[in-house]
């Protein structure tokens, strides 16, 4: 009968429309355990129609709304005396995720931010406002469970690794190298301190220039792009005689949706900032 | 100061001359942590043999024999009033494996077992007996570190994914499929008790009878014999627009001696049977 | 200026709204060497729609028509004159398949058929028909230009290779196994005649039952569902000390647009029915 | 009859007690279409021992002779009345290669050279010379099969494919980069004139200096040095939505075997100088 009686979670989704935004409206409207209550973004043009039939996705009675403060005002007056916070998805733009998230907060409403964009000193200043307020707050800039897995499990290996190279391959629209998702597994393995790949031999480059880094701590990032590619990491360490390797390949932003919903679930047993998925789902 | 008064550990390896045992003395020979005091083998052609003129190995002053008792009887007296317990590599065969490891346990040897064939029976009389002697002993199915992070990664990962595939590819002289490893591997994951690979559509196969096999759990295990190869796992797990993939690849027994080391080191700690190389190195 | 005058050659797109259909209007039009002249699906509530508008893709003039013989009739009328003759690109439905193909040919059309399902009489009938009509007809089972080069590639390493295993993985609503892709690159192989794989020791199977099968030459196919997958095909080849891996990953149906385009400026060249798109390529 | 009637190759083997020459050696011991007449090598001490108890391989009446020019002279007079040539395998070292392939020439042995070291002119010279003579002497840099199979697939496959990265992987003592292999490997791509991986945005790496270069021809090289890797290549090929990848992995310097036995059995049939194991095995 518990289990019956657990309401499901009240979600508002900002930048609705969005490529983002929407996945996240389809994946509310189709967990149990959510609710899609708002859908917010910022495009006039679609202000009032219903946001099932826009995006031809699950039935819901959810209107698309330009007034983010309005939205957020009237759910946050809903929920009011119910023991449930509400949860706002953000998916919008750097501009407004600050504001965005400060008003969320404000009103009671505990922000999960996908959106990039926010500065060290922000997401400290969204901290210490977060822990006054007594409302969680996710700010997640990587929402896939499997890259999760790669970087803690890269993580623990390191320790048991002196040699190790990681190569990143992304579609050749991506402009930036290395990725940042990449960096970031690599400051995880950097955690544990030593220096890496130190040379057996005096080597010598006949060519060079390929795309890719070497990090002061000795591992090596490279980077491939190609089309027909999306978003691949593979971690390889190396000892005598064995490689292990840790690979995570994203063909589809879906891939991203269980985390979203993963933060959503999770956000509401904090009152506090938590960065980083990796923070909610273990 | 204290580093360098710490003693190295004595070693005795029996099966001295067999393909794995005499990677152990090359390997404890090259260790400044251990020092090599006796050569054990059973075949009686060598004895007396100075041990690295036989094996082509650092210089050393062991002597091969094949007097397991004798040895063990001698090398225990010379330790017996150090605080530091010698430690007996094991890799010989089932047969004697049970009797050897017993002796050990008696003289206060701590054995570390890489012989397999012990009957669960006989692990728990170890078990019993090491408890009662207050020697640490190391049954260890499998040395390798990269395995060990490989099940203990996959395991972590299985919580997250409901659809789980593995492959394990080894040299077609190898009789029998799935490996003992990769079935121990599916075994960990399972360990998270869900039902997984559900069907989503009612399957036909067109063509049956590749090499592998179904558990019960939905996990599937792919078998892959082809020369060219010598070891190798892959755990695939998939949801939604990703798939995470662990991986690996043995391709010489060398691959094995990290781990053989660090049971060495670790098994003085103990006072008790230790089964798995993953009980030794987190 | 030779190059400046030839004439883009006039395209067919029917069951235009479909999947794959809509696809090809895109690529169609993004072509410098094709101009889309029409637009044919059998879904009547868009008949007369603008194809440019339905599709959010490139602008153009084309609207959608459900009458196939009557577009087939005016375009062919448009380009009696001309030395160059339209294509119709089929990807429709198995049941009017072969009635649309033959209709083309009579009417001087080229069609390049991706639409499955013709038996081997019907095909041999078409192909008796477009000879006596000196009509180029394309029947090509599979448009991916790698998947065709990962088939040429294995049936030429099979001549040097006795040992070979296929590892086809699709997404887990795929309801066949194998897929019939790789049973095609199975029969490439075999077009080498040998016995693959034959054992060198006694196999004993532990657990039986995985996904996939055995065929007559000795090769096995293993088949792994999972979500997260699209189309991925391995061709493993191992002898003493070496493997040798051929591999093709399909993550978006837009994989298919290069070998569709190959087709249809190729087929003009022909005045009998081709089968496979190898037959076009090299 | 004739099939039992033919005579096996008498096969000379110089740097016979090396790392290459000993498994070259027993590879042909093990072959019923070659037959070991003569074992030379430069090391004075196991002159005059015989081969097989030396490198414990199957037995034979051959003993090792360190007198070069003397044992081709005599080998040479035996067979001076047989319709078949004898085959000089050399791997010994870049400062004999040179004089030892003249003189097998001048002999009327077939040189079949796995010594690398000779320079282009050295090689021009010998052509000349093995013409002369009416002798045919192969000269291979890289006996594995499986790789000519690679480098060929990927030099079709690049007439289909823009964008191709490659990555080469070999253990951490090996001190050059990239591989000359994979140098090898994308020039037989490169000879097919176009530029690849064109930019579609620009470019900013945060990060350089990773090892590995980038071709004139736009062709990025990747060279990932860890310990538990041998030899590995992979040639990554994309366009719009899939990938095609082919992949040569060396775990075993066996497995240069079968290129050296195809080519004793084949450059017999040839009166000139033949240059890379692919003009042997097509």
């Amino acid at each position: 009968m518990i289990e019956n009686s657990k309401k499901p979670i009240p979600v508002l989704v900002s930048g609705a429309l969005g490529r983002m935004g929407s996945e996240v409206v389809n994946t509310v409207l189709n967990s149990k355990d959510c609710e899609l209550v708002a859908a917010i973004d910022i495009n006039e043009k679609n202000n009032g129609s219903n946001i099932s039939e826009l995006l031809k996705v699950k039935n819901c009675d959810v209107f698309v709304s330009n007034d983010f403060e309005g939205t957020l005002c009237s759910v946050s007056q809903n929920y009011r005396n119910e023991n449930i916070k509400p949860v706002l998805v953000d998916f919008t733009h750097p501009d407004s995720v600050y504001e965005n998230t400060r008003s969320a907060i404000a009103y009671g409403v505990s922000p999960v931010v996908g959106t990039t964009g926010l500065s060290p000193s922000q997401i400290q200043d969204l901290s210490v406002f977060a822990q006054k307020a007594s409302v969680g707050c996710a700010i997640i800039p990587n929402f896939s469970v499997g890259m999760v897995l790669l970087q803690q499990a890269a993580s623990v290996a390191a320790r048991f690794y002196d040699n190790i190279e990681l190569i990143e391959m992304h579609h050749n629209q991506k402009a930036d190298s290395p990725s940042g998702t990449c960096i970031k597994t690599a400051e995880m393995i950097e955690e544990y301190p030593k220096k890496f790949n130190q040379n057996l031999v005096k080597e010598s480059e006949l060519l060079k220039g390929v795309r890719g880094g070497l990090r002061d701590s000795g591992i090596n990032i490279h980077s491939v792009r190609l089309p027909g590619l999306l978003a691949h990491q593979l971690v390889i360490m190396g000892s005598q005689g064995e490689t292990y390797t840790i690979k995570h390949d994203t063909i589809d932003r879906k891939a991203y949706m269980p985390g979203v919903l993963q933060a959503i679930k999770k956000i509401g047993n904090y009152e506090t900032l938590v960065y980083g998925l990796e923070k909610l789902i273990f």
